[in-house]
């Protein structure tokens, strides 16, 4: 789930965005009191994720349509499968439409390809996670189909974990000094993860007391070298140029996490249509 | 170009959702005043587009920051090439990085396919163009970035230029119904587009007086005879799973306009990165 | 119709203006279970427009009145009719009166006027349009009036279509230039327009194509050599100074279009008003 | 002078209202380094106001632009008289003009009326006041306009000071008893008016301790009677069908205010173009 | 009451600002479908204010949670007392808890000191009203919370009462032209306050015609004299340090206004919870 | 430090609730162009938090205007001592005062508690933290000043940390499921704080790997009890009506964390005030 406030805020937005003084087509032709019902329907297989967006899409157009939920975030369709049946005035489903699906295909595109990270490690103690390479003004839902298709999230933002990398670690002058000096002035709720480039630094950040460290482009013999250092006193993401063909033989390394941008910054829409009759 | 005063609103909401209370790595590690340099430097070759936009974020987060553009929207870039050099506070260039490399590789990622396309079908007399199958909230980006890259815009939303599908035509009761409703009330400044899905239709279109017609999924056959049979007396639009592949034979038709979704729904961020010296 | 997320975000602000902390009056006099009744009445004749943007200012201030609409948008009026019938909270009436009656007054001014002008000119087979001299913040309601009067929109803003003046031409080098790099470059939904001063432009204006040709401050001598010149190859539009009284002349010459500024730029308010029983 | 925060936002709403997407034109056909200088210059005999405004369109649209106010508020022009001379990228000049012109023609307009208003009084010890019948959105800058032509404001809003209408009166029961419970609830910085129709009612406001009593829709007569009445005991505000033509005889009365609608909800705007070199 | 508006953008702000991206521990433990019961209870006697305020906190995160108001705001409520019984969807009632009670908690503490300054002075006629220290963002509600405990308001802010201090005095060049200056300029309907610090320039301000006459740290000798000379031709608002200790005595030198600062920039919340079954 | 957007958007909202249409008096008596100086000034001793907002009111309101600090955020002073030094428009210092004074009082009075509680506990190896019961719309101002006062801050809001409370445990059926699950589920990034009543709860948490555990309202004994069972394996938080009598000894019972909501909840605003030269 997610903060409904912002999101009502995205789709406004959205809205006014694509409407702008009003859709002249459907205005001119089509009477305010024709009715019409529409099938929102697979043309692809893929794991579903924006259902209750697209709903809302049609809500805040029209408060009398009737948007009937055939499937729920997280499942699989085949092509054909049915989605969602939609009834009410012709003119503001047509009014919605576009808008629902682009809200509706870009999630399930995102929560396809997290579905298939996360079948990739599923043998794994692993979990696969999304950055914050997301769409500008999108992350709240971009995270949310990366959860829907059995992934996870990494931190949400700049304020609510540390996240240490080199240039922060320079400006300190080493790994102990940043660890040190975060754990001392950021609130006890927050954990401190700090990226290294190589052995030496793993154990810098291990002797300092990092929660969690981020092993930055590392070969999979390091990794492995760095899971055995480790010992499960603090969590290991593995980061950098992950892909799908490459994914397996990582979590096969014993990290605990690892992040792909891929998830977010490499965006395919699912194939989904609607159908009015 | 594109309106300031929108983009301006996209980069402060973008900054709140990445910020929220503040970066507390960098805020508790690295000093205000602590000077620093960076390289935005592509890896992978692509056309960049976005320049102003990375420069406006950075610009946002503290004014005093130098942003010294070394290529600009449109130009090529080759593995390596540096795109930008900016020096300033290094507290600063910490904060900015992520956001401002969100909006550049996104924005690249679309003008790079679109110069993938406009080179396909340059030895035709033929546009190809977006749809508003586009980010919510960013069309006025992403619309952008695909002029950069040298493809054409469709219309920007409902209110800037008819587009009469079969729902609307099965409403009003047929093609010539609808576009003489369409023609008597709209504003003399709008085209009137109608989708159409056989020749049969195509005639009725023409004999209308619709502006543009677009072939819906049409093979290549059909959308040769429809060239013939229209003889320039409107802009024909082939539409309907357009891939590179596939994209220059559909030129080699005839038509005037090819619109392919995938340019704005089938988002590849390119490759690049910020370093901070 | 209108989007109607943008008007109701212009009331929400005019309600936020009208009432800042609140109704000192009424909230101190009126208990907020008092019951009451209005009826909004004509006091001159005139075209009403504007009766869902009351009846929403109403909605949005107390969710539990009812109003029921007696006359519809674009109906004439006589003195002492009766547009609407309120009922409900006499403290929510008291509230929404003022802010009601600007909207309703202002819109039915402005469609009293376009009625007028659509009356004057209805022997002939020509448009009149409005321009972008609207009031700034509330064009999309004033746009709408001119509609509901019978008049038509020109279009609604600088991105929905093009219109070539004067210092474009000459930034550009001359009529054939300008309209040949439009074309070129804009969205194949939108249209040209081109202003001209005399016939040797027009004959520019109609060799390069142009689809809309606004003759700007012709004498009527001069609109109907540019009516015979055109044959129909342009929409030819009338512009600058036009009033009531000379409107029919100009739309005898046989133009296309007469834009008036004046449906617009002089603004004024219908006599209605509400009395509460 | 008014609080800028607002008038920023009302400019800002109007460019995005104006603009959207962008100067389809101008940024088609104008180079964005392009020079133009351009003047602004009244075309018809008025008072001018809204010169700040007009200027801060121009910077919130380029920074770089230079605006010479050669006139400044309240300044009476005649045909022809420069008010302005601006300077800087033509393509800025282009996209500002007709904003800047919306407001500067409409406010002074307003002025201008005032200044009829202010003149035809001027014999007299009297203040003609607006009402709360401005343009929704656009209070703050028409209520200045008022006071810049020489006429006064009366409330801002429902907010700053008490109003007491005839149906606040037969909610509580009577005038003595409204004027009792406001003077016992509103803070002490506020004043209390009320509506009266008769001279009996005046009376009674008297004896109750208004601060000012509006004489609604009372002929010449009732009002000269009431002025005796009162003796300076309040101050009396005469109200209802105010004209130019009507307005010297109601202030001959003795009134101390009298309000007129019409400065605000018939609203011509002043001929003044800009001419871009 | 107030104007539901803007409180509703002040609890919208405050939900976004709670919540973020959503509540991570009710949205990963507690069903959206578990039902709950929460009774908000006072911890110590006190004066609740803002019932209507928490009503709709919960209202606004779901439309169907039931809440009924067991007291009112202005009602005293004893240890233990029970303030309202809420019911609806367990994850609801979670989210919503701590902005209700941050709401309820500081306008009851308001209200209660508000209460303790009328009780003391409730033998004398003179009112004790609040000033201009409010919460930033929150003037709405504290100034509601101060007259829910007995206590008034004075002026709302800066544009709906003249207030003249000694720094505009001396800018001026003294109380007289002060008070005249203002007196020709502001709206009629707006009263006149200046403040002044010794006898000499009370008698000036008296002779100038002000409406209410602020004494500015004056001691309790100081404040009989002013009392004496003023012959209620002016209210007098005594001002500076006030103290429930010391309003008393102040009250007893025959004033009309005591304004206290205390009431808004000394908040303590009142102790008040709420418990789920 | 803070994310500046969010505070100039606090602040500017703050101007529009303070200033409305305009400050009436200072803008009818003093001139636009009068300069004038002014020094903030502590009244009593306390440590300063807000200088850079106070600043940024001024600057926001003219950007002309120089202001100088003299003492930074986080600096004791005593009665008498400087805080800024201010310059330009006699006007604009006007206008700003008493919202930079609103700002900076209450920041200031929030660090001068949270140095008094840091004092307090100086000699323990224990953080005094604060709470969510902060002002609606005024965490990020609030959160800072506890910080700059020498407190920490507990999360910022519902989505960055996991606490489990009571309800939640009911719901899950345990302290080890609802720890479980929580684990499963969250980012990797987060912490997970449970909340206990007593020593079996505590035990449970303990076991299900809790990183932090909250002890409510617990007397000292079995505060220490906790802490010997513990040994460090959890942060241990003390919770519950806390003050600075009673914070040293449960420092002293070996907790890690002891959060204070009378930090935010009971805020005194330090006197300080502006004078003007």
């Amino acid at each position: 789930m997610y903060n409904k406030f912002l999101v009502d805020n995205i789709i406004k937005n959205a809205l006014i965005e694509d409407m702008n003084y009003g859709d002249i087509t459907t205005d001119t032709l089509i009477n305010k009191n024709s009715r019409g019902r529409a099938i929102i329907v697979a043309k692809e297989e893929g794991v579903v994720a924006g259902v209750d967006v697209a709903k809302e899409v049609f809500r805040l157009i029209d408060e009398t349509i009737s948007f009937e939920a055939l499937k729920e975030d997280g499942d699989t369709v085949k092509v054909g499968e049915k989605i969602a049946k939609i009834e009410g005035s012709a003119n503001s489903l047509l009014k919605a439409e576009r808008l629902a699906l682009n809200f509706l295909q870009r999630m399930s595109g995102i929560a396809t390809k997290a579905r298939q990270y996360a079948d990739a490690v599923e043998e794994f103690n692993v979990k696969v996670v999304d950055t914050r390479k997301t769409t500008p003004g999108l992350r709240i839902l971009e995270k949310y189909a990366v959860r829907t298709g059995g992934c996870y999230n990494h931190r949400y933002n700049l304020s609510d974990a540390v996240l240490i990398k080199d240039n922060h670690i320079k400006a300190v002058g080493g790994v102990k000094e940043a660890v040190e000096k975060a754990k001392t002035d950021i609130p006890h709720t927050m954990k401190i993860e700090i990226e290294v480039e190589n052995i030496q630094q793993l154990q810098e950040a291990l002797d300092a007391g990092a929660d969690i460290i981020m092993l930055d482009n590392m070969d999979i013999e390091t990794m492995k070298k760095s899971v055995a250092l480790t010992k499960k006193k603090a969590l290991l993401e593995a980061s950098g140029n992950m892909t799908l063909d490459r994914v397996k033989e990582v979590a096969a390394s014993g990290v605990d996490i690892i992040s792909v941008g891929e998830l977010t910054h490499f965006i395919k829409s699912m194939d989904i249509s609607m159908n009015i009759e």
